[in-house]
């Protein structure tokens, strides 16, 4: 595609991955990016620290490529237009070609995005880039009203992939602004042919599809993304307490306060969601993630407004830290590329470069990738095509099928509870999938019980088993709704672990013995 | 519900149905409706005919509710803003206590609905509404840009009903009008229970769902409703010609010009699109069904703009007219609704006004709905909720099922394309749905085929059995597309019939002989 750029959305610091990568990482990845074709980086961070996107920004520039610098984008009470405006102003000292602002909830509103573009033009004198999400079904209008502000250009997809949790329909964004001043002049035709394309590519993956495709507008009031909502859903049914969920919205927006107004955008979203179900589960604060410690010790970077100074030092003396981090976080990151090469290649890598950084960026998926390889592409189609679904047997009076089995070709009939093969009638009725075997457990030692306050997966016994621990001690770390919870010893005496590391545990389950 | 008015939609002379009805019908129907909560109306006609709407609109003034009269949007050459405010003008001297504009197709861009409201506000004095559906994705963008030109209402759904065909998320439109001007002041936190209420609602009906619900912006070029496009791709594909689609839709905006740009709506985009169809596989013209007859007489309504002469000329010939209808057609139906009453009880009417009126709206929806009324409502769960998908096999390392079959328990182990059961492995493979068995044909009998242009229904025989029948009768009549199609002898002689009645034929099937 000659005439066609390519774009890459880069999370700062953290690359694709979900960390701060070192230096020489950040380097080698975008040199490697622009090699193999990218034409436009859009860099962003979660918290919005402009020192996060400080190396890869300098490395894109160096590539000669286009750099944007994208404005992750919140509605909280620290979050005004000037805010953003300013931010803006920072990038363009950056060296930004273009700013984005980067709507990943939808939240964006027209009226307010129209005033955002003002504000932004009027302090920065480069392209806006309008980057909004479908979700709350806004989006359109949204363009619409961001184009009379003077955006520059207007983010969309192509019909078959557009609404949902995706973007504007391509298609539709061209005719409304068609023979108007924003005129795209792209041809529809050409369009509608791409949109039919892919509506059959799309059948391919139909079993990953969502069950609501519709317009998701809680958010409009929650200011919390649809997808983190349904895990928090989720995620209180799987600890017994899906009655607390308004406990839990409310919550949330405290959370959100003491963390100084972070935009809540993978990892955030998560690590704030999980804070304020344990805050209502465990009373407020009793029980601190490490990842929610790290985001208050400026771990993550700087938070927009100033966090909690209760919490800070709270999280300060778990993370045994005597002051938070107020350097560039990556500047406590030592240089980690050779480190790289010999793990990547440790792992199955072929030694290209490419092969480091898929490593680096996704270490699990990488080393199946790499043992997977030589039997070549997945079919997607035979992998995420949902099959033609079973006859609805109470739907058709005639529901009569042939079923070869073993090479016997059978004629079945069925209506409902009974099937009919070649004639002889059976009532059939289909249990629910059998649980797998769970993992094989050590038997009870007596002694004081240690349970798990959670259900997740017990991800480490801190002591070796039969050591000597004191009361409070930290004895076991247990991963619950993507967050690590530690699981401290009641009393003093010699640790028997139960549950073995890699068990799924289930809320109040017996994990441990203190004798 | 005492403070929340109830608005039904009127199809005008057609009430609810898909025919004129007599006068005598319409009042008695909108005098009941008044009468049960029917707190305001919106009349329309597909034609945009005033004649059409006339009596209705009397009725309704009559019971003193709200007369909203609706115009149907089209984007034709002949369409022009002009027409419309000029047609809302019209319906104003008829005593409309507002004005809708009906966009059934989502055709209504942004800043045209702006241009509309304007046009219309600038001709008559009466509220504006706006009915926009979602289905091309600029529904929320058409309502803020129609509020910005002083529209006084937007119609909206619940967002749990919301998008595809639907219309605006309600949420959505409240919440980007809030601050503006144009603030609606509705409870987002009520919306939102309303919303997950509907949610849960929406489960119990998820067998119907359409299979897409994002935005299908093909309408946008061809101006063909997206309901419609699918239909035309099924009926080709049924007549084995699936490769005409482009020439199809070509032919459209022929016929569409020829029947003087009638808005494509519930009849008429049916007739059309058919029309085109046939014109496609037979020819141009060489089979213009009954229906399209009808529309090019004036039997539907004044056509908006001048029919093509020639063919006007050609279907009079085929309706044995010697004029085109210029009357209101309803004026040609005697008074029905005492032959209504007498029909309605012979089929289980239980003598009440709102049985005759179901029957007289949908007399085979009724006929049934009478026989079964005594069992009480369907459950829409058990119904049409999806039930729980058969276990992917392919998905899941550990697919093992209980199934029982005449009260015996079997362990079933499926891998793909073999089952395993109580521990011995099957082969399996389903075959498709086999046809249900084909009614029984007549034995052929010699002489001079008739075939089935077109697979459809045979409708009716026009002629006995062995009746003489002279070459160019028509001696079968075929409803092919929702359209009747004639067969006419290519011959002269005994006509011997050989598909029966109500029977499906195929394209090219032999129907019938001359001998």
């Amino acid at each position: 595609m000659p005439n066609t750029k390519i774009m890459m959305l880069l999370r700062g610091q953290n690359l694709l991955g979900y960390r701060h990568y070192a230096d020489d990482v950040v380097d080698k990845f975008v040199e490697t990016a622009a090699n193999n074709g990218v034409d436009v980086f859009r860099i962003f961070d979660a918290c919005n620290d402009p020192r996060n996107l400080d190396r890869a920004t300098k490395a894109a520039k160096k590539t000669g490529k286009h750099v944007q610098m994208a404005i992750s984008y919140a509605t909280t009470p620290y979050h005004t237009k000037e805010v953003y405006a300013d931010l803006a102003k920072t990038y363009a000292d950056f060296g930004a070609d273009s700013i984005c602002i980067k709507d990943m909830s939808g939240l964006l509103k027209p009226y307010e995005a129209y005033d955002l573009v003002k504000a932004i033009k009027a302090k920065c004198d480069l392209p806006v880039e309008i980057h909004s999400h479908a979700t709350t079904g806004l989006s359109v209008a949204t363009l619409l009203k961001a184009a009379e502000a003077g955006a520059d250009v207007l983010d969309t997809a192509i019909s078959a992939m557009a609404m949902g949790t995706s973007h504007s329909p391509t298609e539709t964004v061209v005719e409304m602004l068609k023979g108007t001043e924003f005129d795209t002049e792209l041809d529809i035709g050409a369009l509608l042919e791409i949109a039919a394309y892919f509506r059959d590519i799309r059948k391919h993956y139909s079993s990953l599809e969502s069950k609501f495709l519709g317009a998701d507008t809680r958010i409009l009031k929650s200011q919390v993304p649809g997808g983190m909502l349904s895990n928090l859903e989720s995620q209180l049914k799987q600890q017994g307490a899906s009655d607390k969920m308004d406990d839990v919205l409310k919550e949330l927006v405290n959370v959100h306060k003491d963390v100084g107004y972070v935009p809540l955008v993978t990892p955030t979203s998560q690590i704030v969601g999980t804070q304020a179900v344990f805050n209502v589960l465990f009373g407020r604060y009793n029980n601190m993630t490490g990842e929610f410690c790290d985001l208050l010790t400026g771990k993550y970077g700087k938070l927009p407004a100033a966090p909690n100074a209760d919490l800070v030092k709270k999280a300060l003396e778990k993370n045994k830290m005597t002051e938070p981090l107020t350097c560039r976080p990556a500047d406590k990151i030592e240089p980690e590329w050779d480190k790289m090469v010999e793990e990547a290649k440790k792992n199955g890598g072929n030694g290209s470069v490419e092969d480091v950084l898929t490593y680096a960026m996704f270490p699990k998926v990488a080393t199946k990738f790499f043992e997977t390889r030589a039997n070549g592409p997945v079919d997607a189609e035979k992998s995420f095509a949902k099959k033609e679904e079973a006859p609805k047997a109470a739907a058709s009076a005639n529901g009569s099928y042939t079923v070869t089995v073993n090479g016997t070709a059978y004629n079945v009939t069925s209506n409902g509870s009974s099937i009919t093969v070649n004639g002889t009638a059976y009532d059939v009725a289909f249990g629910a999938p059998s649980a797998a075997a769970p993992a094989a457990v050590a038997t009870t030692v007596g002694g004081e019980d240690v349970k798990a306050p959670v259900a997740g997966t017990l991800l480490k016994h801190c002591f070796s088993n039969g050591a000597k621990v004191t009361k409070g001690q930290t004895i076991i770390i247990v991963e619950s709704m993507k967050m690590e919870l530690e699981i401290k010893a009641g009393a003093a005496g010699k640790i028997h672990f139960i549950a073995p590391t890699g068990s799924q545990v289930s809320n109040g389950q017996k994990v441990a013995e203190v004798q």
